[in-house]
C-alpha cells in the first residue's frame, strides 16, 4: 500500500473537517491508497504551522503554488472561500494532480464551466465535497430509490434552515459579501439541497425563485460602529421541475429561528416516501404504500445496522455515529484529572457504589424483598 | 507538554472506542498531559499486532504484566471482559500506574471492594469508563440539576433497551455466561443506568428487583447443533429509593424488539424535568414549571451550542457530533475512485450542474419567470 | 335565549361535521343565540330524510329555495360542492339571511367577487368555514404573533399533504372535475394554507406557481373500464411575497405517500418560531430567541390548558380534544352488549382483578415484598 | 328500535364525558338499543338541574334511589367518587338494572368482591368504564397481539404521568383523601395501566411496589391557612410478573413536571413491539422483527383509517378524532358574531382574498411568471 500524499489548502472549519476525515479514514475503513497527510497550506505562517500540528499534517506551506509543485502531493484538497477555488483548482489540475474541492465548486457558472473543462483536459480524478450525500441515511434513501422501492418519484421538498445570522449585530463576515462568497444562503446551503436533489431525484429542467436580504447593513468586523452592505441573500426559495416530471420545492435560509442546521428533505414516490433531517442524521423516515393496510406509517429507521451503507464500519446497531465522542470526553477529563492529581468521577469508589446496587438487586431477586446496597467501604 | 504513555489492555469493540478517543482527543481539545499511545496488549499476537497498526498504537504486548512493567506506560486502560478486570487492575495499581477501567468495574461486589482498597492504597488516579456521563446532553442535565433549575428531584425513570439477542439462534457468547460476564442485561447496560442515576440524582438507599432469562439454551459458538445454558439475565427491572427521597424505576433488557440501543431516562423535579435518549444523543428534552403558562412544553434542546458542555470543541451549532463522518465517507469513496481511476460522484460535472441550477435561480430572481439551467457543457 | 334557526344545505362529509358542531356547541359553550337545528336540505329525499334523523335536524327540505324562504331559518349554512355555492349563497343573502359557507367560497374569483358584493349589500352576518383557524394550537400561534412574541415575521412555510388519490384506479370523483370543483389540491387544501397564511402572516402581494396532474385519466365512477380525463391539479406549489416583506412557500398535494392529512406550517420571526401539524393538532411547536442560551429548543406545547384558546371548554390539561371519543366507543360496546345479553369487557370481574392488583401493590408496600393478588372470586 | 333509558348518577367531569358519549353515540354509530338520556342525578338540585339542561338529559333526580326505581331507567351509570360506588351499584343491581360504573370499581378489594357477587347474582349487563381500552390505537394494539403479530409478549412498560398537584398550594381535594378516593395516583391512574395490561398482556401473578407522598400537608379547600393531611399516594411504582411469563413495570404519578396526562405504555414481543401515548392518542408506534432488515424501524401509524377499530365511524384518514372541534369553535364565533352584529373572520371578504391568491397562482401557472392577486373589491 503505497499511499497518496494529500495537500490541503485552507485550515478553518472545513480544514478541520477534512483533516479529521483523513486521520480517521484508515482507522475504520480498509483503503488503498491510504491518504498520507503530506502538507497543509495557508497564507498566515503562524496559523498554518499550528494547524499542521493540531490537525496532524506532516508539513505546511504558505503558498498553494508550492504545495502543488511538491512531488509528494498527489491529491490537492481545496477548502478555501469560493472566490479562490478556480485559481487553485486550475493550478492543481494543470500540474496533473487529483483534486477534491469544497462546494460550491465556484462562485459563478462561468467559473465552474472553466474548471470542468480543465478537469476534463487533465484527466485526473476530481470530486466535489457535497458531504451530505454520504450520510448513511441519505445513502439508504438512494438505495431504496435505485431499487425501485419508492416507485416513480413525484415530489421533492427541501428546506435547509439555519439561524446563525439573525442578530442584526452579527458582523459582515466574508460569507455575506458577494465578491467573496458568490451568494448567500442559496449557494452556501441551498447548493447542498440541489446536490441532494440531483443525487436522489435527477436533473432539474427549470426553476423559478425568489431571494431576500432581511438585514441589509451589518457592522464591519473589528470596527466600532461602522457598517457595510450585505450583498448576498439571507434566504432563497425556488420551485423546480425535474426532467422526470417530479415537482420540487427548495428553501434555504439563515433566518429560521430555532433551526440550527436543519438540512431536511422529503421525497414522495408512487410506492413510498422517505424523509431526512440532518439534525437527526442517524435516522431515515420511510413509508411504503404496500405495507399491510392496518399498520402503515412512517418508520423511523435507525440507520446504524451493519448492512446499512457505511454504518458497519463504525459501531454496533443503535450506537449512533458520534456516540464515540463520549469516550473522547472521558479521556479529556481523565487527562485533566492526571494533571490535577484528582481522580475524575466516576472513580473506583463510584463504581463500587454502582456494583453495590447491582449486587443488591441480585440479592433482592433471590430474597424477594427490598434490599439495601452494602456500602461498607464508603 | 510531556505527555503520558497509555497502555491499553484489550482490542475489541471497547479497544476500538478507547483508541479512537486517544487519537482524537488532542485534535479537538487542548490537553496536558497529552496521551501517547504507547502500547496495546492482547494475548493473540497476530490479532494485537494488526490492532496496533489499525488503531494507531506505537507498539504491542502479549502479556499485560509486561505492559504494566514498561516505564513508558503511565496509564493503564483495561477494556477486557469483566472477569479479568480485578487481576489486571490490581497489578497496574501495584505498579503505581494510573488506571482507567471499563465498566462494570468488577463482576462482583467483593472484587470491586478489593479493587477500591487497592486504588486507595496506590494513591494514583483512577476512573471507570461509564462514558454516557459525558454525552453533552447528559452533562447539560447535570448542570441544570446542580444549578437548581429542576428543583427537588422526585422521579428517576430509566429504561435501557436493546434487542440484539432476541433470536434464539443467537450464540452463547461470553456475555451470556455468568462466570465471564458476571451478569447479563443488569450488569452490562443496567450498570450504565445506575451510574447515570448516581451522577444525576444521588445515592440509592434500597432496591427491589426482578430478572428473567427468556431464552435459556443457546447454540454454542462454532458448534453445529450443540447448545449450552444461558446463565445470566436477559432482562432486569428494579425499583429504588434514593437517599434524597426520590423514587426510581430501572429496566434493562436485550429483548425489546426494535430498540437497538435505547439508553433513555427521565427526571422529574419540583421545578422542571429532563429526558434523554441515547439514540438521539444530541438532544435533551427540558421542561420548566416557571415558563409562561401558555407556552409550557418540553423543549427539544439541540445540545450542540458552543456554550454546551464539550460541544464547543466539535462543530458549529446544529452540526451534531457525528456529522463529521460524512467527510470520512467522502474520502473513502475518493480513495476508491483514485484506485479505480474513476472520479467519484459528485464530480466537477455534477457540481457544474448544481452551479447551473443556482445560476438559473439567480437569473429567475432577476427576470421574474421560469428559467432553464444552462448546461452547455454537459 | 331565543336561539337562531339554522338551515343546512348539503349532508355529506361536511354536512356531518357542521351538524356535529351545532349539536355540540351548546353542550360545551355558553352561546346566545344558541343554534336551533331547524332544517337540513338535499335533493335526494330518502337521503336527506335519513340524514335529518341521524344528524339531529328537526326537519328537512329538498329544495334549497324552500329552505331559504322559511321564517324559522335565520342562518343558512352551505356545504355543497363549490360550483353551487354562488347560487345558493346569493339566494340566501337576497332573503336577508345570515350565511356561513364552506370553503372555498367560490370556484372562481369572479364568482367570489359577486358573492362579496351581495354580502355587502345584504348587510347580514357572513363567514366562511376555514375551520383550521380555530384549532386551539393555531389560535395560540395567532396570539403569540399578535402579542409580538415572535417578532417580525420573515418566513411562512406551508405543506398540506394528502395521499388519498394516489392509486390510478381511484375513480374520477367530482373533486377531480374542474367544472364542479374549480381546482384540485390547490383549491381544496391549498386554500386552507392560504387562509392560514392570511390569518397569521397577512396579505400576499405576489405569487409564482406550478401545478401538475400525475394521473391524467381515471375510471369513471360506476363504469367498468371506461375512463375520463382528470381536469384539475393533483398537486400545486407556489412561492409568495407577503405585504410585510415575509417570504412564503406553499405546497398542496394529494400524492404524498403516507401523509394522510398533513396540514403543516412553520412560521419564523425575528424573536421566535412556531410549527403546526394537523395530524398532531393538539400540539404547537414554539421557539423563543430570548430563552436562556443553554436551554433553547422548540417546545412541544400541549394546547389543552384552561387558558388556551377554546381548550378550556373541553377537558382537563393533557386530555386532548378527541379523548372523549373513548367514552363513545365504550357506550357503543355497552349497547351491543345489552343487545346480545353479554357484558362487555371490562366487566365487574375484570375490574375486580384490577382491584386485586392494586390491593396487592398496597400490601406489598406495607409488607415490603412480592405479593400475589387475591383472586378468590375468579 | 326501542331504546334504553339511561340514568346517570353524578354530573362533574365524568358526568360531562358520559353525557357527551350518550349524545354522540347514535350520531356516529348505528346502535340498537339506542341510549335514551332519561335522567341525571345529583344531590344539589340547582346543580343537577342545570347539568340536565346543559348536558342534554330529559329529567333529573336528587336521590339515586329514586332514579333506580324509575321504570324508564334500564341502565344505571355511576360516575360518583369511588367511596359511593358500592352503595349505588348494589342498589341498581338489586333493582335488576344494567350497570356501568366508573373506574376504579371500588375503593377496596372487599367492596369490589361484594359488587362482583351482586352482579353475578343480578345477571344483568355490567361493565366498568376503563375507557382507554377503546382508543382506536389501543384496539389496534390488541388486534396485533391477538393475531400473533407481536409473537410472545415479553415486556410491558407503563408510565401514567401527570403533574396537576405539584404545587404545594394545590388544595386538599377529595382525590387526596383516602376515605373518599381509596388511593391516590395508584388507584386513579395506575388502575388504568393495570386494566390496559390485563387487556393486552393478561393476568398478573405477583407484584412488588412502592408509593410516596411528596407533599404531606395541603391547604383545606375554602379555608385560609388551615391545612390537612394528604392520606393517599402522590406516586406509585411497581414491578409485576404476568401469568404468561412477561415482565411488567408500572409507574403512576401526579408529580411528573410537564407531563399533563401521559398515559403511555410499550409492549415488546418476540416478533414485534407497540408503543402508545395518550397525548398522541391517534397514533400507535409499531415495530416488526420480520420487516426487511434495511428498513426496520418503529412505524408511526395514524390510527384513523376506515379499517381501524372504531375509526371508520368518524372522519376520513388523517382527520384525527377531535378534528371536528374546529367546527364547533367556528360555530361558537359565528353565534357570537350574530349576537354582536359583526361578521367573524374569515368573512366573505377574507375568502375573496383567498380566492384572489388561488386565482393568481393559476394565472401564474399559465403565464409562467410572478403574478399579483387581483383585489379590486378590497
Amino acid at each position: 500500500m503505497a499511499g497518496i500524499g494529500v495537500g490541503l489548502v485552507g485550515y478553518k472549519f472545513m480544514g478541520r473537517a477534512h483533516s479529521n476525515a483523513y486521520r480517521q479514514l484508515p482507522r475504520f475503513f480498509d483503503v488503498d491508497p491510504a491518504p498520507r497527510m503530506a502538507a497543509i497550506c495557508g497564507r498566515d505562517e503562524a496559523g498554518v504551522r499550528e494547524a499542521a500540528n493540531t490537525l496532524g499534517w506532516e508539513s505546511y506551506e504558505t503558498d498553494y503554488r508550492r504545495l502543488i509543485e511538491r512531488d509528494d502531493v498527489g491529491l490537492v484538497d481545496v477548502v478555501t472561500p469560493g472566490n479562490t477555488h478556480r485559481e487553485i483548482v486550475l493550478a492543481a489540475l494543470g500540474a496533473g494532480k487529483h483534486v477534491i474541492c469544497e462546494k460550491p465548486l465556484a462562485n459563478s457558472l462561468a467559473e465552474a464551466g472553466e474548471m470542468l473543462d480543465a478537469a476534463r483536459e487533465a484527466g485526473t480524478i476530481n470530486t466535489v465535497c457535497f458531504n451530505y450525500r454520504r450520510a448513511p441515511a441519505v445513502q439508504l434513501a438512494k438505495k431504496l430509490i435505485d431499487e425501485g422501492r419508492l416507485g416513480t418519484i413525484r415530489h421533492w421538498r427541501a428546506a435547509y434552515l439555519q439561524d446563525f445570522i439573525m442578530d442584526p449585530g452579527f458582523p459582515l463576515i466574508w460569507r455575506l459579501k458577494k465578491e467573496l462568497a458568490g451568494s448567500g444562503a442559496l449557494g452556501d446551503i441551498g447548493a447542498h439541497s440541489v446536490d441532494l436533489a440531483h443525487f436522489l431525484v435527477g436533473g432539474i429542467s427549470e426553476v423559478v425563485g425568489m431571494t431576500e436580504t432581511f438585514v441589509k447593513e451589518r457592522p464591519l468586523e473589528g470596527s466600532d460602529g461602522e457598517t457595510g452592505e450585505v450583498t448576498v441573500d439571507d434566504a432563497a426559495a425556488f420551485l423546480a421541475r425535474f426532467d422526470n416530471g417530479a415537482m420540487g420545492t427548495f428553501e434555504a435560509t439563515r433566518f429560521a429561528a430555532g433551526r440550527r442546521n436543519k438540512n431536511a428533505f422529503e421525497i414522495n414516490g408512487s410506492r413510498g416516501s422517505v424523509a431526512f433531517d440532518l439534525e437527526r442524521m442517524n435516522e431515515l423516515e420511510v413509508f411504503f404504500v404496500d405495507d399491510d393496510a392496518d399498520v402503515q406509517g412512517f418508520r423511523t429507521v435507525n440507520v446504524t445496522e451493519p448492512g446499512h451503507p457505511f454504518a458497519g464500519a463504525w459501531w454496533p446497531p443503535g450506537h449512533i455515529i458520534g456516540y464515540e465522542h463520549t469516550f473522547v470526553h472521558t479521556m479529556k477529563d481523565l487527562m485533566d484529572g492526571i494533571a490535577a492529581g484528582k481522580s475524575p468521577a466516576p472513580t473506583f469508589e463510584d463504581a463500587y457504589r454502582c456494583q453495590a446496587v447491582l449486587d443488591a438487586v441480585e440479592r433482592s431477586v433471590e430474597g424477594g424483598g427490598w434490599t439495601k446496597p452494602e456500602l461498607g467501604r464508603i
